[in-house]
C-alpha cells in the first residue's frame, strides 16, 4: 500500500502529480495509494451517502461526498465518505460547488478494506481530528465494529445494537448492526 | 474468541468459575478467552517486563507483571502486561504482595495476536482508561505499530523511529522500531 519514496516530496510536488486509480493520498510526508474498492466497500459507501443526503440535503444541513479529495494541514486525503456542513461547502463566485476542497470535512467515514493496515486509516482519521473534523468513523466490516473518533482524538468502539454517534443536527439514527446488515442482500 | 453465553452472568458468578488456560476475561458482561500465546507474544511480554523492571524496581517506582488478573469497574481482565506504580501494589498486612488485584493498572500493554479482533483489545484498553489507567499500549506486531491510549481515551499511533510514551517517572526510552526489533533473533 505504501509507495516507497526515496526522496522527500512536498505537498506542492504531490498535488502536481497526475491522479491515480485508486486515489493516492499524501499524509505526514508519505504517499499512500488507497486499496482497490471491493463489494462491501462499494455497498457501504453508496448506502451512507444516500442515507445521509436523504435527511440532510433538503433542509440544507450537510452533504456527503464519496471519494472527494480534501487538502488541509499539509496533507491531502481522499476519505471514503466526507461529510460537510452545508455552509462550509466551498463554492465558486457563481455559487457552484468548488472543485478544490481545501478544508477539513466535518465528518469522515472510512471503510477498512481486507488487508488494509488499520494504522494507516487511523492515522488519517487522527489527522482529520487534529485539524477540526468533529467526527470520524472507522468501519471494520470483518469485525462488524465502528471505531469513532471525537474531538481531542478521543475514541469509542461500537458494535451490535450500540447507537452510533452522528454529526450534530443530522436527523439519523443508526446502530452498528444496521450498518453491517446492509451487507446482506435478501434473496 | 467469544464464548457464547445465552444467559447473562454477573461478575460475581464469573469470578467463582475455575480459571482457564489461556485466561478468560469478563468485560461489559461478556466472557472472552484470551488467544493462546505464541512466539512473538511471548518474546515481547518477557522483554517488556524485564526492561521495565530493570529500571523501575530498584528505585521502587513501579513493577510490571505478566498475565495478572485485575478486577475493577465491573470487569475482570488479564492484561498481557500490567504495570503498577510501587505505592499502588496491593499488599497483605504482613507486607507481602496480595493475590487479588482489585484496582486498575497504571500502564497496560496488550500485544495483538494474529486473528485476534482488534476491537476486543481496544475495548479492554478503553475500559482501563475509563477507570484511571494513565497509559495503554496496543502493540500490533504485524503492522509494527503501537496505538497508545491516554487519559480521556485519547489515542495516538506510533511507528518507526517515533519515541513511545512511557509511564511518567519510569526512566525508559523506546521507539516502535526498537520494540519490534526484539522479534528478530540475530544468528
Amino acid at each position: 500500500m505504501t509507495i516507497a519514496t526515496e526522496r522527500q516530496i512536498t505537498l506542492e510536488d504531490f498535488i502536481k502529480l497526475p491522479e491515480t486509480k485508486p486515489a493516492s493520498e499524501f499524509i505526514n510526508g508519505e504517499i499512500l495509494q488507497k486499496p482497490m474498492p471491493q463489494g462491501e466497500h462499494s455497498r457501504l459507501q453508496i448506502k451512507f451517502c444516500t442515507n445521509i443526503n436523504q435527511v440532510a440535503e433538503t433542509p440544507k444541513i450537510a452533504y456527503a461526498f464519496p471519494e472527494l479529495r480534501c487538502t488541509f494541514g499539509g496533507s491531502t486525503i481522499v476519505p471514503d465518505i466526507a461529510v460537510f456542513r452545508w455552509e462550509r461547502i466551498p463554492k465558486t463566485e457563481s455559487g457552484r460547488i468548488a472543485n478544490r476542497f481545501e478544508i477539513h470535512p466535518d465528518w469522515v467515514i472510512e471503510i477498512l478494506s481486507p488487508e488494509q493496515p488499520q494504522k494507516k486509516v487511523l492515522t488519517k482519521l487522527l489527522h482529520c481530528s487534529r485539524y477540526g473534523t468533529e467526527l470520524g468513523w472507522l468501519l471494520n466490516p470483518e469485525e462488524e465494529s465502528v471505531l469513532a473518533v471525537f474531538p481531542g482524538q478521543k475514541i469509542e468502539i461500537y458494535e451490535g445494537d450500540d447507537k452510533l454517534p452522528i454529526l450534530e443536527n443530522i436527523n439519523l439514527e443508526l446502530t452498528a448492526k444496521e450498518i453491517f446488515g446492509w451487507l446482506s442482500f435478501g434473496s
